[in-house]
């Protein structure tokens, strides 16, 4: 890319919801080429496209809205526990988590494994990357490889639902210091995948309160991505963090309300200015939208369906902006943040942009 | 009743959906009879049967999932705008507000109107009643009548997202004082009517951020009604609310994640007991649940589809009670309330029956 | 229960869904007594609260409208492939047709079988027992126990589909003759379980067009239903049937859209009136709709929401009934049934009636 | 166009949601220039933006996924009944029907008026064009003219279900002779509009059995599409036609459940064929799709949501063909169309660039 030689990828977990979004997002990338499909031992051996056949019917089961890539149907699955990544420069991983821990440490020893897994999300060694928000905590890339004694390294990406939250805090708390935050999210069925998936007989007409594990999540990464960095550490950032994690019938698309005390006084107009400005930094990368946050000003919004996709599904939109009686200092707003483009496969491969122009990824 | 006669009602408003709301609710009743229904001056003439009639298919409009009760098919209807009330001891009122602030105070000249509608629940000398809540509030009904020189009076019940909060909060506040309440609704499109209601095109797969108008109601009315009467006045509660409202796609029950700082310290299992003592005081009333709040342990509760139709769509069920990382002393918890029982004309209905219970209503 | 004494009778698959519905359709039966639950092996030794009890997190996964009933929740499960059935005199099954194939044939060597698997249904010497409409079909138990040797028999009810097809065709049959139904269904989510179910993902804002199997039954049991038994065998009725069977986002209740060609020159009036005498002709036992088929003239109707739930969800409710340009003779006209009430635990339970009243079933 | 000179182009209705679909399909086009607008006379003076606008809000009411146009935010707007057309070539109206048969007749007068409308679908001498099926029937437009004694002429498009219907049923017409039809749609709410539209209260959860007029007018129209033009008059096709029109909680693209007698034997598999070489034949026109017929063999397609957008919305998918057990010869399949894409304003124009093409329409 740099020098015009292409980075040779690997995919693990390929047949998956995830996996295949990181084959849409890599299907035709400048920079980035798809070498390497892998899964389970059960699809080993078989064409991607035969591994997508449902048994039954002989359909393909392509998940994702953009169009089935056919440059990789003809590839060769191999099995992700007996990966060869001899010929690989970059391991994106769409695992569960379990397996992940098991399988990202084999790859990291030899290749740099960019994950939307949580399995070491929350080591002291390993930074969780936002673009645009935290990316100099790349640095602990290296305090990781000399712990581990890894040539490669892991940086995941966060749950989709601390995505959005963090992209429009970052300016918050740069300009006028968060003091604490009370965040209930509204989130969307393809956040849980396929397997079990959400039931629509649990979902139409109603709303599940609960996500195992989803509060908990959200509170420590935002606090560990909105940290800062010294000397190869991250120090959590110093507010408190309050969830509600729920479900809601809709189908891409998180929306959150916020309500954030901030150390300094500010009002909505302030924090609306400071966001648009924070929004429309170029990152210069391919994945890259053209702003990374939208402030939209309709009152009505944001929406997941009319605002989930605005560019591309890369950028979080927030709106209604107001003053909040409940706090001395600080503001309430709803933002919408597509929890499967940003939120998942594309916002890692927008992380690893950054990692490749930054030196942290080169070719062999 | 108490002496065996019947208490004659009108209902005002009676083709709208919250008018066959009471017109379900009132069917039936121990105590009240219907004897008058009204609308608007094009539906006056005709038998309530021939007025819920759709022009064009011949077919009843009847909303409610009640059955349509026969014996009041027949009656004629009158003109909301010349309505004699000289038979009728109680007129209940579903009407929109620009119209309820005309019409509610000349019935109120000489007949108690309790009513749905918004148009005076922000006057001093008006209470906001809420069974188990504040019915003490009632004693600001002899100030209305003093100062209006009203032989009747006016008593609203809150917007139907107050009314699920209030409910929970009132143990609370009891026992633990309250600080502040962050609350994010997630509202039923049954909240919204049906003229012009909300649109499948606007809520299907989607969240709609803002509800105007909502967000103020139930900050100020919160405080009205948790606050304390002292010689016919009500000094609102000492505390502040912030609300974010949104609409989701769900037919009936009102979610709200609400999030309390409280004076005194307090954990989960102590709000919990608060509430379960609180829920199951009786109320001796025909109309009343067995227990107005009820607490589920299920983490995955409570969900609207399954917990509004407890005790008939009369109860608020509050689960997921859990310590909140931002707050000094608080807790933080999800309810559910039926939004067009409780929060509308069965719990206007409620209302009433304690008034007539205390003396407030009798018969002519 | 003719005599006072219960019947015991067992459900087998009691955990799932539909088991669970049978065990809300028996709880405080006038006839029968839940003595025995039985499930997979994994269950056994549990009580039936243990056994519905989510592992994670420790909630009862309890999934019927109705109340749980308390009084079976400390039963001890048993393993349905080691069931004792020495105390009960009839088994209800509510398993998948793999299991049941293996299972059922267990049970009727000793005692009757009423099933909603799909196992058996296509046997010549098994009857699809349809409540009203072909009860004496139930004379192929005298040929299926002699053939098989069988102290116990088996009787499956239909697929759910074809339940409310049969009852809405019945009375067109035997007044005018038919000569080819083509039916459209858009079958509720229910009709899917719980595992896999129909994902949220999936049906949100769709039509799956497809559902494997579907329509092959109802055309087959269609036939077999409406055919006519001599001497201890059926002779599938002598007309033609064509489905195309979708799903839709709905809960409960199955609708369909159903085209009738008939032998006799009918109109839509002869047709709604002979459904009207058929639909109240009373079936006198416990379980039994005061109607079984209602024919609902406001042209909005029949809709599943506002439908499904006539009479219990035991009655089919039938509207648009209108001449049909395309058929010489016959109608077209649109139905509503409960997927999961009559066309399943509920169906089958009214069916074990009619066997006892008319002495299939008795006391051991 | 042509010659490189751009027709000048009216949209009336412009502000509803139909003439809002007009100006995304027309913006950016490369033949024609919207250089009016046009709406009621509340709208005129206004311009588009202001007109757009929500009186309460101030936010823009555009409801296209595509994005508003900048361009003709800034344009004037006109009152439609007393539009000047003399800078004007085309006019593209989306009126009610009501409207439209007393407005589309004086622009006729001077100028071509491409309509959404169905107010003069039935008359004698109006053709009903669909792209590819029957753009023959423009020869009406002679005979329209000479008869009204206009300089302009009326065409309208078809129903949006009309429309996915004919499309498919067109080869089989042409190679296999069609005897009758029976359809079943399950349409989407954007189909009713926004005023009244449908409510979240009256779809959710549920399916709506009847549309009015609707059923009428897919039977009328799809035989005078199929029919056969001779000197200058529409002879209908000679079949008979029957459909069952519902709604489902789908918010874009109808689907129809299609059984079809054929005049000759014909199999699945020749009728997939005689689709796939129809749907692939070139209409070299700016709007047209790569295949107006697409065939899709997955078994559990075509589904509203996964195919309403191939080809921009432009095409119809096809599935599950089979032999229909019920017709001696013939097949079932289902279809998908885009009921606001090809039904709509963007079918209109692709209509318009054939009358264009073949030289009906010509700039003045």
């Amino acid at each position: 890319m740099m020098n015009g030689s292409m980075l040779e990828v690997a995919i693990v977990g390929a047949t998956g919801i995830v996996g295949q979004q990181f084959v849409a997002a890599l299907d035709q990338h400048p920079w980035f080429r798809i070498s390497c499909l892998a899964a389970s031992e059960k699809s080993a051996g078989k064409t991607y496209e035969e591994a997508l056949r449902d048994p039954d019917t002989g359909a393909l089961r392509w998940y994702c809205s953009e169009n089935r890539p056919d440059s990789v149907l003809h590839m060769t699955m191999q099995d992700a526990s007996a990966l060869d990544l001899s010929e690989v420069d970059i391991v994106f991983t769409a695992l569960d988590s379990g397996i992940a821990r098991t399988l990202e440490p084999r790859y990291a020893r030899t290749k740099p494994v960019v994950s939307t897994a949580s399995a070491f999300r929350y080591d002291a060694d390993v930074p969780i990357l936002v673009p645009g928000v935290n990316l100099e905590h790349a640095q602990l890339i290296h305090t990781q490889r000399k712990k581990r004694q890894w040539n490669g390294f892991i940086t995941p990406i966060p749950n989709c639902t601390t995505m959005g939250l963090v992209v429009s805090l970052k300016p918050i708390h740069s300009e006028f210091g968060i003091e604490s935050v009370t965040m209930t999210s509204l989130q969307a069925v393809s956040g849980a995948g396929r397997s079990p998936g959400v039931l629509s007989l649990d979902v139409t007409d109603n709303v599940i309160p609960f996500i195992p594990g989803e509060e908990e999540k959200v509170q420590t990464e935002t606090l560990k991505i909105l940290g800062s960095e010294v000397d190869g550490r991250v120090s959590p950032a110093d507010f408190k963090v309050s969830c509600t994690c729920t479900r809601v019938d809709v189908l891409e698309g998180h929306t959150e309300a916020v309500y954030v005390s901030t150390r300094k006084r500010c009002d909505p107009r302030e924090v609306s200015d400071s966001m648009r400005r924070f929004g429309t930094r170029m990152l210069d990368l391919p994945s890259a939208p053209k702003e990374l946050l939208v402030v939209n000003d309709d009152p009505f919004r944001p929406q997941p369906r009319m605002d989930r996709d605005v560019y591309g599904g890369m950028a979080v939109t927030v709106g209604r902006i107001r003053q909040d009686p409940v706090r001395e200092y600080g503001v309430k707003y709803v933002l919408v943040s597509h929890n499967t483009r940003l939120g998942a496969a594309k916002g890692a491969v927008l992380v690893t942009e950054h990692l490749v122009k930054s030196g942290y990824i080169t070719t062999q």
